[in-house]
């Protein structure tokens, strides 16, 4: 058999599965060296590869790779980075190809979403476009879980948790304090163009008025009145209001309402935060006593109470794309298929990158209840199993004991090549 | 041996382990029917004394109690709400007197900070002041860890650990997309006063360049230059810089930072968040890609990632409280004592109430670096056992499972009272 090396790198915001999926695959590359050699990581994702800066993971000990799968975060360093098509900077391809001859690289694993897709498609390609053999397979992951084909996304269903525990637990806090004190709260998420992680801050209210008692989704055009009056009746019936708001809501004039209203001294747009934009809106009209929380990067760093279900999906997913390798096939996603709702049944099947690359899956307009403040059933039979079961990390001196890899370079045997 | 009833509040914010501390309180009097009859929880704090809003715990079920101990907030309503003096308003006493008399309630148990601890002093003279006779007991709890005598306050660890926790998962994220993306990270955490939330934030970092690189306190007034100065050094050694600000950071002119700067568009000033204050001025100066968080009441209500020790010593201040009332005794408050730093050894002392009320204890001068941008050693010893051990609530659906009581009130016997 030939022995090739391989190539692995991540791509896009981090998450806090991430890792277990770069554990998933040199574990499993680990365990043909019949087929493949080292696992060599981009640093820095696909900008490694193109300027040389190759990380030897089989430098790495045992213990070090299999704490991937606990570690948040993206261990090789991650980049926002799309390789341009082939005619704009066919140069780009013919230095991949080069590292790849340098370094004996036939495989070429690429972790990420739907713009690391198109990367990943392009790699693909170079077969064909440039004769250069190279198998590669897509990893995905992303937080937003906007990648088609596959049931969801790795590292979504931990954010899912995270928001879900966390609305839960900021709800109970409100509640004790309505009567003389903080009536209104705000949670802003991430999720841009597509409500996901906003749904799945529903998950936390379970009964009637439970909090969240309303949710802000950018698929559905933010209308003020209809807003300020659903609050109202939320104090009022219940005595304080909890609100999770996705970052990308819009008014009617299509504009981010985070971007809108409030500015500096020199009239400068404010720097997002569309939380205190919703809660000085609630403010001026009703007065009420507001609080508000901005997640950000909290949200998709929180290993500490990611999905059990999610880390043994990121993993699987890393060990499908080696072995999916070894079978000999190239351009394809593994991709989650849904078996069963509860208990939720869960494989893995093979789609083909160019169905993939470049397509985004919004939010079905029936997981949004008719008033559209809320999430309906049919998004809770979807949601649940994506946040079952925990996985906690180890602890050392009271903290989540996440690991750092020595993250060795290999020596460069090629000229300089800028990006 | 004579029944009496007891009265049992919480007050102020709530926190992750207050209701460890009324199931400390409510299962320790369960155990003394000879002596305690039921224990009536005032609604939304005194308020619930005032109005004669009184829960009956006792039909609450052994089990639900029980679950208090994993559930964060204030299971009977909270207020922020100080009895003025018996000069000023002698009519409150004198309805405190009534609502005591006709529910025979002879011990007076209240949760909270410092207010709190002036309200339960000025109950606790009720018997020298209006000739009634009442055993008060204060049961410590205060995120801002500001209580005199006792070692900590039962809430702050839990947060200490919240805080912690999340910038080093935060710090692990930014370091992986700081070649490329974003290369400061900012999270605001509470401490309007007292930075030891902020200091908590320093216990993420154990090692040269981890990640929080800066800490801004409120204790420090806020040097601009010398501050980007620090960004600036930070990105530059290390590819990143991870920041953790009190809210209540100020600057040369002594005005917080949040109130400054940012208008809206009627000259408003901005809503708070001196996070994306802090943001704006390093983008400015530096023109550095950034991303900001607030935790907000996510952190004082955390009861996910909530501190072991400080879960126990919640439930041990409760039931001290009692056993301290069935010795006779009023106007104290169980504290908690030191032994031992590493490994954490602690007992429980008596604090006389009047050296407590309205006492503040900052954080020593020396638990800050002389640069005023971290903290120090002596801080990490005294800060990290207050961290040590999880305590995860139980999970349902993959959510944490927290109680919600009945909450039914006694039936009321007196005309009502206005507040």
């Amino acid at each position: 058999m030939t022995v090739k090396n391989a190539f692995y790198a991540q791509s896009g915001g981090v998450t806090a599965v991430i890792n277990a999926s770069a554990a998933g695959v040199i574990e499993t590359a680990r365990q043909h060296p019949d087929r493949i050699g080292k696992v060599f990581a981009g640093r820095n994702g696909i900008i490694g590869a193109l300027t040389e800066d190759l990380i030897d993971t089989s430098l790495e000990s045992a213990e070090n790779i299999a704490a991937l799968r606990h570690t948040p975060s993206g261990a090789f360093g991650s980049c926002r980075y799309k390789l341009k098509s082939l005619e704009a900077n066919r140069a780009e391809y013919e230095r991949l190809i080069e590292v790849f001859k340098a370094h004996n690289i036939g495989y070429f694993f690429y972790n990420g979403g739907g713009d690391s897709a198109d990367t990943c498609l392009k790699v693909s390609q170079l077969a064909e476009t440039m004769g250069y053999p190279i198998q590669a397979i897509h990893v995905p992951k992303t937080v937003d879980n906007d990648l088609p084909i596959t049931d969801c996304c790795p590292g979504f269903g931990s954010v899912a948790k995270y928001v879900a525990t966390s609305i839960r637990e900021a709800g109970f806090d409100v509640a004790s304090m309505g009567a003389t004190s903080t009536k209104v709260f705000i949670l802003e998420v991430m999720g841009r163009h597509a409500g996901w992680i906003t749904a799945a801050c529903g998950l936390a209210s379970e009964g009637e008025g439970q909090p969240p008692h309303i949710l802000l989704f950018p698929e559905v055009q933010f209308d003020q009145a209809k807003f300020l009056a659903r609050v109202d009746e939320c104090v009022k019936t219940y005595g304080y209001c909890v609100i999770g708001v996705s970052e990308g809501i819009k008014n009617s004039d299509g504009k981010f309402l985070s971007e809108t209203g409030l500015t500096d001294a020199f009239g400068h747009a404010q720097l997002g935060g569309v939380a205190p934009t919703v809660a000085k809106l609630v403010k001026d009209a009703l007065g009420y006593k507001y609080h508000w929380a901005v997640a950000d990067y909290l949200q998709r760093a929180a290993r500490h109470i990611a999905s059990k279900v999610d880390v043994e999906q990121a993993y699987a997913l890393g060990q499908a794309a080696v072995n999916i390798a070894l079978q000999g096939k190239n351009s394809v996603m593994p991709a989650i298929r849904r078996l069963q709702d509860a208990p939720y049944q869960w494989d893995i099947i093979e789609a083909p990158l160019k169905d993939v690359a470049n397509v985004e899956k919004f939010m079905p307009r029936d997981f949004i209840t008719e008033d559209g403040f809320h999430i309906t059933d049919a998004c809770r039979t979807y949601l649940s199993p994506l946040i079952q079961g925990e996985d906690y990390p180890p602890f050392k001196n009271g903290l989540p004991d996440y690991v750092r890899l020595g993250n060795h370079s290999i020596e460069r045997k090629l000229p300089p090549f800028s990006v």
